[in-house]
């Protein structure tokens, strides 16, 4: 199978939507030499086995060999990179470990399992004195993981605000665009691909949790357990929300956000959240991702371009690989600055100890006094009301109320709320969204 | 002088606005150590001195060295990095020149030096089996250099569009928000620090040719002669032109633009554009800086940030130090990614070979057919017309009209323009500004 001796041996487990985009974007690269690619079925028609076959015409080269045995990528002594675009956690779990004990360095594309088994597959790493390279497993094509890494590494980091989804900032766009719902609107994704048709890990915000764990733990030097993010999802956002955010100034988005407290704990979360219009992130739209990082140094640096898909994501495991390639060739030991050095996990700040100002929209009775009875309630809570605004509903008699915050603690707010719930006038408490400042 | 055995030495040229930067944030480094600090007048009160001193109580450590003379720096056998934060081309380049023939990797913040001569000072840093880091020398704190080099390495690029000067973006962005002409606020910026006493530099769209032709020689691996590069600055932009982009759905930006065309050759320029509302460079406001880039993989992506200052440009080189000391203490080679492998300059497309839409404003006198004659004289030179308005001013009986053209070859809209110029019925051509489709 050898065809170059000089070039570096590559073995690919997976060969889906990311797999055929990096088999793509490596044909005809002058240092790396796909060896084996692992599928889960030989017989599948595949469209660049032809291509990897038509672009050597008369070059008496065989293309790569196909093997469903995943188990033989990860020993094959003559494969330095193992390139991992399978996705899921079993068998890719086992078989990353594996390959790390065989020495071979990792690239991968896989958030869950950075997010999941990161601090035992870096710690194995490390051990075996390889790299995992896992740009493209945050926001697929736009450079954040090396970047933080690298080029702002002199950088102390206060805070990542990151449109981590591109599923749900399709939905997000389009409501507002095409004064749709949210269902009309889920459903349009899914027919257009940008959704799953089971959309949970998206819409729920599950997707984004596990990146911003990603990136909270690069930026701050800790190992993040990913089920200590808070994680609230849009499936409770509605047009008028949307609509009222604008008017107010603001744009809804689903954020993933995390900040060092100066008391050492990680503020990380994912919801819903209403950002300014003067904030470069209002500006990403449709199922485009947009990351900002505020660093000591640098200031305010904000990164928006694709956040899936095939060649966008193989531009990003294609980067990685070009880097650990170069590396080979000028040293033996993996560079220290993508070795993780990391040791302990943080402490993470509850949800209910965190601040923010929050956007809510209650539906009362309309009668005098509401607003009185609301304004008193929360200020026996410490909320301070900035905006209110309320509007009757000629038709059933009630009156829709919306407000923002001053800064509050979310237990304080959570108390006003059950209070609210059992107030006699309020019939329902609509929506209740965080304000980022 | 020595301080520790384990840190790498490092010496710096120059201890101005980002050298100071520079030392503040290098202080307390783990792996490096400022050995020396060359500047012009070493009489001069400097705050970093004490600040040095004073981080440092009782460790019985004494302060990096302050020298007049530079000579010493790029000499001295222990320094194994030379900073160069000096700007400018005089003694600058000589410095590094004998610097690099001394062994040490340079990290540099200048444009003028890169774009002068980076040909010559990649080729002897090759020879020498040094690297030349410039990450801050092309929009301070965002870390567009690096990523072109290393994370989107394997994209072709088709286009690189930036808004790479910040004083020119920050009276661009001054005149809309209050209204106000190009004088005021250019005046506004130079009592703000924003702009220099002379702002020439700046405003002819200089600064930014430096910059593109740095980025374009990396993004298509070819050398740009910076003579080359068409540039065009902001000094006959009026706030009327500025409103008049607004109110067609358009924001004025100085951009400096490449592209890689089929032929080979290589556009590049800088000029003041209208850009969609929609593109994401609209959103950079005020005195920051932002990159598109495109790539056959990645697609679009923009990096939005701080283009200068102190801190993030200090970033950026302090980013580049810590890159290169991860490989000096990995290897004992340069990183074949940031080597330069160019070896031929790019063959650059003539301004008026260009296509481009346009934006046209032009003063009439106020009578039957002016509109005709001159939609006549267009359609001659293949100029076809996409949206015109005609606005009667009744203090002058003139008339004002404002047009945009449909794509057209620059040469052709100019002899138009020479033959518009001529007619009867024009008192002036008051402006002409390309449109960025």
């Amino acid at each position: 199978m050898s065809k170059d001796k000089n070039k570096v041996k590559i073995g690919l487990l997976g060969a889906g939507t990311v797999g055929s985009g990096v088999i793509k974007a490596l044909q005809n690269h002058a240092f790396v030499e796909i060896k084996k690619i692992g599928v889960k079925d030989l017989n599948k028609k595949r469209e660049f086995v032809s291509a990897l076959n038509g672009n050597k015409p008369g070059a008496g080269h065989s293309p790569p060999l196909l093997t469903s045995n995943l188990n033989e990528i990860v020993s094959d002594p003559e494969i330095e990179i193992v390139v991992e675009v399978l996705g899921g956690l079993i068998p890719t779990k086992e078989l990353v470990t594996l390959a790390i004990k065989n020495k071979k360095h990792i690239v991968t594309a896989n958030k869950d399992l950075i997010a999941t088994y990161g601090p035992e597959l870096f710690d194995l790493a490390k051990e075996n004195n390889v790299q995992i390279q896992f740009e493209a497993s945050v926001c697929g094509g736009i450079p954040i993981i090396n970047t933080l890494k690298q080029t702002l590494s002199a950088n102390s980091f206060k805070k990542i605000i990151g449109i981590l989804n591109g599923t749900t900032n399709y939905i997000l766009t389009e409501m507002l665009n095409k004064n749709l719902s949210f269902d009309v609107c889920l459903k349009e994704a899914q027919k257009l691909g940008y959704a799953e048709p089971d959309p949970i890990n998206d819409i729920s915000g599950k997707d984004s949790a596990y990146k911003i764990a990603i990136l909270a733990s690069i930026a701050f030097h800790e190992r993040i357990k990913i089920d200590e993010v808070y994680t609230e999802g849009i499936q409770k956002i509605t047009l008028e929300d949307i609509l009222l955010a604008e008017e107010l100034g603001y744009r809804l988005k689903l954020i993933g956000v995390a900040g060092k407290e100066s008391d050492g704990k990680i503020d990380i979360r994912v919801h819903p959240a209403f950002i300014k219009k003067t904030n470069t992130l209002s500006s990403v739209l449709g199922a485009n991702n947009g990351v900002l990082v505020e660093g000591d140094l640098v200031g305010e640096l904000t990164l928006i371009g694709k956040g899936a898909g095939s060649m966008p994501t193989a531009s990003s495991v294609a980067g990685d690989i070009n880097l650990l390639v170069a590396q080979i060739s000028s040293s033996q030991k993996p560079n220290p600055q993508f070795v993780c050095q990391h040791t302990s996990f943080a402490k993470i700040k509850s949800i209910s100890e965190t601040t923010n100002c929050y956007f809510l929209r209650i539906k009362t009775e309309d009668k005098a006094g509401v607003v009185g009875q609301l304004g008193t309630i929360f200020g026996n809570h410490d909320v301070s009301i900035n905006t209110l605004t309320q509007r009757c509903t000629n038709l059933d008699n009630t009156a829709s109320i919306t407000m923002l915050t001053h800064l509050v603690k979310e237990e304080k707010i959570q108390e006003a709320i059950t209070e609210i719930k059992n107030a006699n006038v309020v019939k329902q408490v609509e929506n209740v969204i965080r304000v980022l400042e």
